[in-house]
């Protein structure tokens, strides 16, 4: 029983408010992988360069993270430049070399095929639906994300693919672009006649809402005094939600309820350093007390 | 022991994507007491013009709402036309015709100069200040409401009210142009320093936060499938929190967050249709299933 994601393994080069840093470690996998392998282990489906050496091994080396599905190529990896305004909210895109990237064709791993939760993320939705199709069993939670990018460019490959999908987690625009829809709860009603039965909409600072036939949900982002990078914000809430989902026993909303907080808080820590540093110098202790002053922030006091 | 409130009596014309309307009822002490009667008697002080008649009148019939400081003057009435675009987001001005509020000198009668808690609505800082200054006792809870059209243009009157005041109340963007900063703990640490001590901050459709030196509280809004007019959403929401707090016998943290809850359903009800209908037509168990429903969308299970 494993969690298994499919994303991109990438370098970064970054410019916000806070400062610039140049050929980190970035990529949608890096990330959810990092943040979800805190609950679960983790199985990794991407592609690398030659670039990709010892320095990137080592920060995912002694976690519970399975890269025999990362593929190393000849060339260079997949490297993206971008970078934020003041107000830190959608990056501006410089650069995007795909390099060994625009090949990517996941091939899983015999033993990657029983994995209990798939997390798909935002990558050609033709090469996730080959993703899907590649699992022995049905797994029981498949997840997806996607990008304008694909809705707009390959709606009908990414229809198909959230024929399979549980859980769509997509920001506030995308679940926009992807409806038509302005209001959440409209989005919510056509979501579900495309196939996921629950939606994540990720609103960045002002939180996370979840709607589920069950019921629905609103989180709050956590309070920070100082946002450096938030670069990877949303695939490490991914990461903290399905690791959570992944480690729970069970399916229900009070579940998914926690699974949004955890990947809340997990984000949290993302965004106070550059790249994945918040993720690597994150303790226990400093995970367990946000999660505890997370929940103070949105207690109430039953009457 | 009352509420006191002072703010504009006003006929609005709208238009939103979901139609127009002409000459209705508006004004920020329209919304507010409204509201805030709904938990504590409220006394309003503001001014309108001889267009002002029964019908209007009629409207805070039967409701614990004291007009005494309702003064009728010779000219027409505050008249504002604005308009709002697909997003329902910041309204245009089209059309702002002051008429008696041009002259408008708030003189408190008596009886009203003992409330237990005032809410300074969005008017002239010096106005403000002025009203502050004809209070026989210092109320419990003094609350002002302010815009960026005072911020900027009439900045060293309003810093002279703040001092006055325990409780500022403005949306994100007014607290950022006030403060000079874009945190919100930052802006919260700005704030504290010019007199108010909690600082709630408007977020619209997503949520409110509390920050007070006990802690802090993120409220999310209600999710609603339908918005018609945002109009007087924040007049509400101050009349819904601070006719709670008014009502309470507490001040503590608890207090506020449920002062909160309640100023965000109240507001929901008011975008739902155009001008004060809403409140006009809300019944007593409307607002209650509401607010159990937000205390749903919020809670999460002790572990």
């Amino acid at each position: 029983m494993s969690l298994l994601v499919v994303g991109s393994v990438a370098f970064d080069d970054l410019e916000t408010p806070a400062g610039r840093r140049v050929n980190i470690l970035g990529g949608s996998a890096s990330y959810f992988s990092l943040a979800a392998s805190r609950l679960h282990p983790v199985q990794v489906v991407a592609v690398v360069g030659e670039d990709f050496g010892p320095e990137q091994y080592h920060v995912f080396q002694d976690r519970p993270i399975d890269l025999d599905g990362l593929v190393r190529k000849p060339g260079q990896s997949f490297h993206w430049k971008g970078e934020y305004g003041q107000d830190l909210g959608e990056a501006t895109t410089l650069e995007t070399h795909l390099n060994v990237f625009a090949d990517f064709h996941p091939d899983l791993p015999q033993g990657y095929r029983q994995a209990s939760c798939l997390f798909l993320g935002n990558i050609d939705p033709t090469l996730q639906l080959n993703v899907v199709r590649q699992m022995a069993t049905r797994p029981r939670w498949i997840a997806l994300d996607t990008m304008n990018f694909w809705i707009n460019g390959a709606r009908q490959a990414l229809l198909k693919v959230l024929k399979e999908v549980d859980i769509l987690l997509v920001n506030e625009a995308e679940a926009r672009s992807l409806t038509g829809e302005r209001n959440l709860l409209k989005i919510y009603e056509k979501v579900q006649l495309l196939g996921p039965r629950i939606l994540v909409v990720k609103r960045g600072e002002y939180g996370v809402v979840l709607l589920t036939p069950q019921g629905h949900f609103l989180a709050p982002a956590f309070l920070l005094k100082e946002v450096v990078d938030p670069t990877g914000a949303g695939d490490t809430f991914a990461g903290g939600f399905m690791g959570y989902l992944a480690a729970a026993p069970d399916t229900d909303l009070e579940t998914l309820k926690r699974a949004v907080l955890m990947g809340t808080v997990m984000a949290s820590f993302t965004v106070e350093q550059f790249g994945t540093g918040g993720l690597q110098s994150l303790s226990d202790n400093a995970l367990h007390g946000r999660l505890a002053a997370l929940h103070e922030l949105m207690h109430v006091a039953a009457r």
